[in-house]
């Protein structure tokens, strides 16, 4: 029997001294937040948004990691200061003030930096407030009025999901809002977890948090194709039409599939990869660290393979998912999940066997509560991934093949935002590539619409509830090292070339074409071309190819941002307009959106403000974000949750290495597999091959006697 | 312990009654052997090429599957009659025929057609050909004149790799025609896999199939950049620059991994699918049978969910991989490895454990040797993929999660062609979608280059070593019957709207435009305007959402033909000019690049051809072909035997089903996996979901204390 353990990383204790990487202690974060407190005084109340490490400047960090990657870390070693960055509300002093962030020095305890976040923009949103949200409804007479007007079946109670309330209309003063979407739920059933998303209702409470109240309601349209913009059109029994969509297998209402047979990931010996230190992973010669934030959820450090420096850092940046359906208020439907939310607050905790198969481990991640106390949630997995064929050749002649399986270790999280579900995943493989994964699931978003009708702006995935035409646009952050920080980006492409008697006599030939990227700019994807991102190290040659050390990625020429350039929606996602952008580094820019998107009227210091500086990028310390996204028109398939549907961000080397790094995996015969009588082994345990059984490509002897044809 | 069978599908018995469409038996191929042999008389000799399964004309074969489907089967049911179609030379008897095909009825014997294949189209190639060659080579005068030539090192013996001829030059009176591939082997290590494309010779031999003698000697060019199209800049120690390039276990040099752990996949009661009489595979509501040609490989048919027609027939159409050098004679480097020489016979013996985990069985493929007589490969596999989140849902108010794992069903076979080798897999899951996959891996081709030396038409991947650019389309087919035979293909885009008052006041509104394909053309990808291309039954309506029923891809778009079109790489390849054609179903219609591919000067009754027909293809039995492809610059890390890259095709169902299929799929914990101490289930052994740890977004309590902050 499998005797796979799943454990926790142990947090800390306090004689280790953390690595500058280390996300922090409970202990850590309990010496920020009493700073914090002691700092303020008792006369106020503080309200926590997160406290987190401040990531150390990149100098420092670079001297820190030279030095432990050459082995002369000693206790003289100059270390980066251990900071956390704290973001709170001093409650009812002073409303010029968005929040306020403190910078703790975690040795001494002081105050190193403060700063506090002007009115104009918005805090992003906690999960204390959307906990609230729900409750100051219902105790709304404004919100209670707009509820009365309906005629809600027996048994039915309203929810609401909270939502930030996307780009203010030009003219708004927009105080801090939150907008609710309201759904009603069947509760005659008993169950809780009643799909109440079958249930829309047409109004949209506002919110404003400031003086929790709420001060508007939005009336939302049901109507169809033949109604335009016009509202009013639903009946006061708005739900009757409206049909059940549980997913919970208990009122599901349909049996479970019993056909299906057990089919197990086992690693009898344990896992191949080792964690150690809260953060440091160590796998098949990849050598990195992950971290930990609130709003990015987990991070990358120190990508290294076989020792050779690959990536600096790499993270989700942002994403924005901005609804298609023209009739006001939907155009405030857009989120941007990282910003407005943080996906590091919304991370699953992350349960053995469901999400990830074979012998587990996850990481501890540490955040603060309202109260600035620490909390650590399970929401970081690494697993590994029993993959596919590696590599394989066959020598037609001998018959002899040599296969291996391509393992990828797995570095997973999963957000939950009210509906919709978003599956992250690093995945290295032992070919010395990184992919990047999103995957999205749940529900989508629905509106009511009135009975028997369709409409151009969504799909009608079940009676009365018309689920919307939307985009989901993610950026990535790449901040590589490829040999060394001081990198060229270079745009590659395949091109045609014109037939020539001295160049091109037949045709055949075409030309590949580099083009270096001097000054910071962004890049759209052409796959036409085959136009391909290289990050190279200009002093790094390549011994065979002679050529520049590189690690490539060919962007997806995936839908960019539909919305009209002059939108408010356009205005705040400039980063979702252009495949790829290529910047200078510049500490603490990690945001593709920019740092405030809650609410936010336009972009302000994301990837198109940082194009702007038109820095000079050729062999510096470059930052490579890649935008991709989805367009989805709901099917009826999507519903009551949807097949994931996934993306992927595959960074590989290009003259690298000097041969393909996997050729050392064994061939594998998987011991699970039995022979049946007769058929002979293709490996042995060793990983040596023997000799195939003979090939079809093999054939019979040559001559043929024309009286036999034997 | 787990007890995996591997088991054989057994070949039917004689006392069963064929499914129309089942593969030939062993017998069945022997009756259709023995006819020709009587037919064309003791006094000549036959070399068969292929003996194989004509398969049944659609009109018949529709009627005997509908009477399958609605169980009316009976023995007065008429049955397409069962035909073997043999292609075979009568040895020296006609020069102006290419070869000569029967169609033989297996139950009477007869020929009941017959074809003389005029000499101007070429026969494929066959694996005896491919056998023959390197020794014609060895034995030719003028082939051992050009080797003397070269210094070859001591222990070196020269390979010679068989391939197609390419294109012939225009004025070429070109007969049928092989080129060799020339490189020499290090026999010192007394191992006969010795990897020896590390040692490139710049010859190619030209034989000529008729005479059997060689009758050219073309000189390839080694030199760089500088030398423009410049031959003979080689010296006669022509190796002595280059570089051993093992790849197998005890040749390396290194040691292997030892580091990783074992990871097997094990399904202790069984696998979930059934495979009945030869072809019929069940699992998971789908239900299609596995067919096998010498030509295409593995290939599916009457593909069914829940019994709700899907596809008539799937399969892989063709593939051309043209190089991208432009010194003569490299544009002869384009071999169309279906009509060139055939997946089927080109396929792999697959061995357990090494290809796929878990439990395995596999298909037999019945083919024809030379001489007639039928061999038995296990050339095709079915088996499961553990797969990952099929989807998921976490309510975050009670932090009940449902989460289910996706299962795959992969039938899969994988092809060497010299240095090349391919895997190609359909894939099917429990959400209805159905992906075809191709992976490519084995050896890049290279051609000798002069020390020091680089090139723009490749990349030195080992000294001396010159891996040029090149491409590989590839083409699916897809003969859908969504609900039925008479489908419309449309073409659907998202596309952006202008601002209006009236209709999009804020501008974030963007229209779903769908443009049905009337007549037959071609399409192009345009994922910047996600085009998607939809198979529709406009006479099934979906109840919920009111729309046609249907099934979808977005083809990719990855870069199609290079060549110039006036070159005859493009004349020979007109299906890899556009990513999607759509044309009438006409039988026998097979093959994207036409049936003769084999030395074609261009592209004859191939999709172009078809396209032209200008057919009416709305409400009509469609056919539609997806042309994908890679551009390959090799790096470095592809040598010796390169990682493998993927494609996919993704076809998925939209608005077919009233809601996910997969619904009723058990939420698994997966058995192997071992709760570490404290922490709680989220799943039980009946499928049911119990309520996980609180997610993190639960928060804490709403109110704070100013004095104590809590």
């Amino acid at each position: 029997m499998s005797t796979d353990q799943a454990t926790a990383i142990p947090l800390r204790s306090r004689t280790s001294i953390p690595h500058p990487l280390d996300p922090l202690s409970v202990a850590e974060c309990e010496t920020a937040r009493q700073s914090i407190l002691k700092l303020r005084g008792s006369n106020v109340a503080i309200r926590f948004r997160a406290i987190a490490l401040d990531e150390p400047l990149k100098t420092e960090l670079c001297q820190f990691l030279d030095a432990e990657h050459s082995g002369t870390l000693s206790s003289n070693t100059p270390r980066p200061p251990r900071v956390a960055k704290a973001q709170y509300d001093v409650v009812n002093v002073n409303k010029d003030v968005a929040y306020t962030e403190s910078w703790i020095d975690l040795d001494s305890g002081d105050e190193v930096r403060h700063r506090a976040v002007e009115r104009h923009h918005q805090a992003a949103l906690t999960t204390h407030e959307f906990q609230a949200f729900a409750d100051t409804c219902f105790a709304s007479p404004l919100y209670n009025k707009a509820i009365d007007e309906f005629k809600l079946p027996e048994g039915f109670v309203v929810t609401v999901d909270p939502w930030p309330y996307g780009g203010p209309d030009e003219d708004e003063i927009a105080p801090r809002y939150m907008q609710g979407l309201c759904f009603a739920r069947d509760t005659r059933s008993g169950n809780a977890d009643s799909n109440h998303y079958a249930y829309p209702l047409p109004i949209i409470p506002i919110l404003d948090t400031a003086t929790g109240e709420i001060v508007r309601i939005d009336r939302l349209a049901t109507g169809g194709k033949e109604d335009g913009l016009k509202y009013g059109t639903h009946k006061a029994s708005i739900l009757d039409h409206c049909q059940p969509a549980e997913y919970i297998p208990e009122l599901l209402g349909i049996p479970l599939r019993t056909d299906l047979k057990t089919l197990n990931v086992v690693q009898p010996d344990g896992p191949s990869f080792k964690v150690s230190n809260e953060s440091l992973v160590e796998w098949q010669k990849w050598r990195f660290r992950v971290g930990f934030s609130p709003r990015e959820g987990a991070t990358l450090h120190d990508v290294r393979y076989d020792g050779r420096s690959v990536l600096y850092r790499l993270s989700l940046s942002e994403m924005t998912v901005p609804y298609g359906d023209p009739r006001p208020p939907f155009h405030r439907k857009q989120a941007f999940d990282f910003g407005d939310a943080g996906a590091g607050r919304a991370a699953n905790n992350l349960e053995l066997g469901c999400d990830c198969l074979g012998t587990i481990k996850y990481f501890d991640a540490v955040m603060a509560e309202a109260d600035g106390s620490a909390s650590v949630s399970k929401n970081v997995r690494p697993c590994t991934d029993p993959g596919s064929i590696g590599w394989k050749h066959t020598n037609f002649r001998t018959g002899r093949a040599v296969v291996t399986r391509s393992r990828e270790l797995v570095i997973q999280f999963i957000i939950t935002l009210a509906n919709y579900e978003y599956i992250f995943a690093y995945k290295l493989d032992q070919a010395g590539a990184i992919s990047v994964e999103t995957r999205a699931t749940g529900i989508v978003s629905v509106v009511n619409i009135d009975p028997g009708k369709t409409s151009p702006w969504g799909n009608v995935v079940s009676a009365g509830a018309l689920a919307q035409n939307h985009q989901h646009i993610f950026c990535i952050r790449i901040d590589p090292a490829i040999d060394g920080n001081a990198n060229t980006v270079i745009m590659e492409e395949s091109l045609p070339m014109p037939m020539s008697k001295e160049i091109n006599p037949f045709g055949n030939g075409y030309e590949v074409r580099q083009t270096p990227v001097t000054k910071s700019q962004w890049i759209d994807a052409e796959p036409r071309n085959n136009r391909v991102i290289k990050i190279t190290n200009q002093s790094k040659y390549n011994p065979v190819s002679g050529k520049p050390v590189s690690y490539k990625f060919t962007p997806s020429a995936t839908q960019l941002l539909l919305a009209h350039p002059d939108s408010i929606l356009a205005r705040r996602a400039q980063f979702a307009q252009h495949h790829v952008w290529v910047t200078k580094y510049k500490d603490g820019e990690l945001w593709a959106g920019g740092e405030f998107t809650n609410q936010s009227k336009k972009e302000v210091d994301g990837v198109s403000d940082a194009v702007a500086r038109q820095d000079i990028v050729e062999n510096e310390d470059v930052v490579v974000w890649n935008v991709f996204g989805l367009t989805h028109n709901p099917r009826t398939e999507d519903w009551p949750v949807m097949p994931v549907e996934i993306f992927q961000l595959h960074i590989s080397p290009s003259d690298f290495f000097t041969a393909n790094p996997a050729i050392d995996v064994p061939g594998s015969k998987n011991q699970s597999s039995i022979l049946a009588p007769g058929a002979k082994s293709c490996c042995d345990e060793s990983g040596a091959v023997q000799q195939a059984a003979s090939s079809h490509l093999q054939g019979t002897g040559p001559d043929l006697d024309p009286k036999t044809n034997t």
